[in-house]
């Protein structure tokens, strides 16, 4: 396996910061299109776009559930972003969180089909976790704060010292989880006073932030919080508003459209210090 | 769909309190048995006395690895479980957590399957999980002390007032999460003292318990940490050590043999008041 965080470097280098979400739901793709062509199609049109690509697991079982073979669909939509853009990561969005070798058959499933990423439910802990963690290439995003609007329930909960819960999630992944070097954080768009203090506390550690597009978190403000330093280490995630802009012959071009769009707005609102 | 609690509550009443989970793991199945042959033969051997059944979900997909419709098989599971034993609950371990339409999927898989009951990670709060939590008769039995050895890391840590944030899970989905009175907790048997404080907290809630067999933890202790004060509301599980006690032909006989014993020795703990 490659090392996920040095072939996110790279990306990042390149000035490419907008995650794609790969969501197949039967409903909404183009009539007469298979999965397998449409998400292809969707790939080929923005593979010189995207940062990274984020399949969403629950979404390819739901295939499963219409008769399609949809961890087969996943499999070939690995296969061929290793083809079409050997450069872009895959990141799975399992957000796994079972313990000890109930994670096995997940991790044969990331080793066979060279998956670069995965996230991760911190709820079991670390040691729970540790089948995941301690692949020094396998790049390990632990959900933090949630986009949910309901996620303060848990996530927001004061510990002892009035710290809120995901602030000591953030802080115990950067300073214990991170031994390997391969943590990051799923953090929403959608909360950005706690996205910025995340970033706050993690230093340049890479923040994926789903919100972005149908969920309405505005890009310029994002990359406000969520950039780093230098600019970096942010990982803006939009998923239906690209794969799904357009429902006609078009939709490559038209998901192609939405990518730059958001990549152009990505990059415009980057504030970096000039050398 | 039938009400999760009632079909519980009908085999709480014949004394049956064992949870036996279904782990197919391809390379500990008896050599030549297919896997859905397997499964159907262990549920024919202990029918009469499993509680519930609980299939894990990860294990069904790691069929998938091999290249085994493993939700195929998870699929003739449950019809299997629905014509042998028609008074058994199931209860699918999937630890789900994702938020809003990504559980779509999920949701249709488990009303198409009369799934009776299913695990959730609460990492994501109440909201994000509605759409389990809002079917009155599907039952949620949600992750509050799991039984991995690292599982303090988050779930003991202490609140604002002191409290273990374990206790606070079981306390609110007690009193609110629990609105529809379709909700459990998962507690692993191989903390009893936190058993004892969960089982204080929420009254006549429905605890699962894994961690009894191979992971250790002694039956006699776990039950009386775990049953209320009627000598219910529990549900001990075994998997691999009923599973796997024999990799011979006779496997279904050592399944029920293993089953049986630990069967018997949950009814010979139970401390009931006798009337």
């Amino acid at each position: 396996m490659r090392d996920f965080m040095k072939t996110l470097d790279a990306q990042c280098a390149l000035r490419k910061f907008l995650c794609i979400g790969l969501d197949p739901v039967l409903e909404r793709i183009p009539e007469g299109e298979a999965p397998i062509v449409f998400l292809r199609r969707i790939i080929d049109a923005t593979a010189d776009i995207a940062s990274c690509y984020k399949p969403n697991f629950q979404f390819f079982l739901g295939l499963c559930l219409k008769g399609i073979n949809g961890i087969g669909v996943l499999e070939d939509t690995m296969r061929h972003i290793r083809q079409v853009a050997p450069a872009v990561p895959v990141i799975l969005d399992g957000k796994f969180g079972d313990i000890g070798t109930t994670n096995d058959a997940t991790i044969k499933f990331v080793v066979e089909n060279q998956v670069d990423a995965v996230t991760l439910n911190p709820y079991v802990g670390p040691e729970g976790l540790t089948p995941f963690l301690s692949r020094r290439e396998l790049g390990c995003f632990i959900l933090c704060r949630t986009s949910n609007k309901g996620s303060d329930w848990l996530q927001k909960r004061p510990l002892k010292d009035g710290t809120p819960l995901y602030e000591q999630v953030a802080y115990d992944v950067m300073t214990s989880w991170n031994a390997k070097g391969n943590c990051g954080l799923v953090v929403g768009a959608t909360f950005l006073p706690e996205l910025a203090k995340v970033r706050h506390i993690v230093g340049h550690m890479p923040l994926l932030n789903p919100g972005i597009g149908t969920q309405g978190a505005e890009v310029g403000p994002t990359v406000q919080a969520s950039q780093d330093g230098r600019g970096l280490g942010m990982l803006l995630n939009a998923s239906s508003s690209i794969i799904y802009a357009s429902r006609e012959p078009d939709y490559p071009e038209a998901a192609r459209a939405e990518a730059l769009r958001l990549h152009e707005l990505i990059i415009s609102s980057r504030k970096v210090i000039q050398p």
